[in-house]
């Protein structure tokens, strides 16, 4: 997907909304349990309850690998039902030596038809570059991250921070690709997130830690929303779980639009 | 597994060889491409050409990943023809916030029945604690990587490197848990796994970077093997793929022996 492209949809819907598909079969609700793919289903409905407030979906892998191979098969229906000019951002946070690299991004971007992949840099450049290889196709790497964790290592500092070398250096490797480079930066650390925004001004940061961790809309704007937008801000559980009765889409829905006509105040 | 029973296994083999299972369809013999599970009929004849040889296999996700459901179930079945004595680690290098290493850790640990996994560390603790609460399960943490990335963020130091932060404080999480904590650390840097050696002296060491990558046994041995053994060197590439014709099998179980010759010396 190019930028221009995300951009509009932003504008337009105005909503910097990606919703997090987080699909656990334990938490879906029981109405669904008897469907021939119970999380298909309950992404579908999500999907056709949320698609004109949300630009983004983020299926995070975690949950669908979890159950075998059926769950492959649901994360790719999901996909299909997804309209084409939404965003869908695979939750990965790969990150290995080139040639295993090279297989992850043939994974997300040739076999499953997603437009982005999170990476982790701890393994440097190779690790990334096979991801930037392919034109509008999008890489969030890892930056700052919204857990607890993100204060064992990302702060390390020579000078500059570890997250900030990360910044810094793949910036340099994005402009030899032709991928797009974003970043994730948690939302709850706003005041760490306006001084990245300067260090990336032409980035586009994913944003999640939205609702259950704690960040705000408002916040998160006002550090980091740009002129093309530049944002993309997830819920995941705060959305997709705000009910788990026969309401669930329509409850889904609400906190989306919640968080929707937050973001329509900045847009 | 328990730690003494793969010390058992190295000194009764005398050998530390790890075979890792990079199984690539477009590099599997042709004769066997007209298997039903290629991929599958591939392994089971590696596995048993070498199995007396080896200490561990390290199956490598992406390549299982890349062939969408189809590769999880040759796995799978890839995964019942181990002999149990041997260990298993997923090489799948996740990383991410609590709930979700909660669910790769459920995925590795008990829909497959893998003895260890490999995990980035660049998210902390909660990302990798989940897969430590699992008794006698293994963890192999990325510390120092055998790839030219490597260089790009593991040697930012406040005084102290970021691999060596890495290894320090992941040993304290490790006190607190019930699995097993070892590192991964590259063969290309012998100079390094020295140092890195005496920062972890009662870790297990998984070492890829033999073969393909440059490394040799004798300079991995001499810089990390201890009374215990705590070594574990990988070689993928170099063993499966040693011919690719009808005696691809000889030809890895002779590439393997040849490694596993080196390493009796030191045992």
């Amino acid at each position: 997907m190019q930028a221009e492209k995300l951009t509009a949809q932003i504008f337009q819907k105005k909503s910097f909304l990606c919703i997090g598909l987080d699909t656990d079969l334990n938490r879906i609700p029981e109405f669904l349990q008897g469907e021939q793919d119970p999380v298909f289903e309950f992404n579908k409905r999500i999907i056709e309850a949320t698609s004109d407030l949300a630009v983004a979906y983020k299926p995070n892998l975690a949950f669908y690998e979890a159950m075998g191979p059926s769950g492959w098969r649901s994360l790719e229906r999901t996909l299909e039902v997804i309209p084409d000019d939404i965003m869908v951002i695979a939750d990965a946070k790969r990150g290995d030596i080139g040639n295993t690299a090279r297989k992850y991004a043939e994974t997300f971007f040739q076999r499953y038809d997603f437009e982005a992949v999170t990476v982790a840099p701890y393994m440097g450049k190779d690790s990334v570059q096979p991801f930037l290889e392919y034109e509008d196709k999008w890489v969030f790497l890892l930056a700052l991250t919204s857990n607890a964790g993100a204060q064992d290592f990302q702060y390390i500092s020579d000078g500059k921070t570890l997250h900030e070398h990360v910044l810094e250096k793949s910036q340099s490797w994005a402009n030899e690709s032709v991928g797009e480079l974003g970043f994730v930066v948690g939302a709850t650390r706003p005041e760490d997130l306006g001084r990245i925004r300067q260090l990336a001004p032409k980035s586009w940061f994913l944003v999640p830690g939205v609702g259950a961790q704690g960040g705000t809309v408002e916040e998160v704007a006002s550090a980091a929303l740009t002129d093309f937008g530049g944002l993309l801000v997830n819920s995941s559980r705060g959305i997709i779980y705000a009910s788990n009765g026969a309401d669930f889409a329509q409850a889904a829905r609400n906190a989306a639009l919640n968080l929707q006509q937050k973001m329509a105040e900045f847009l």
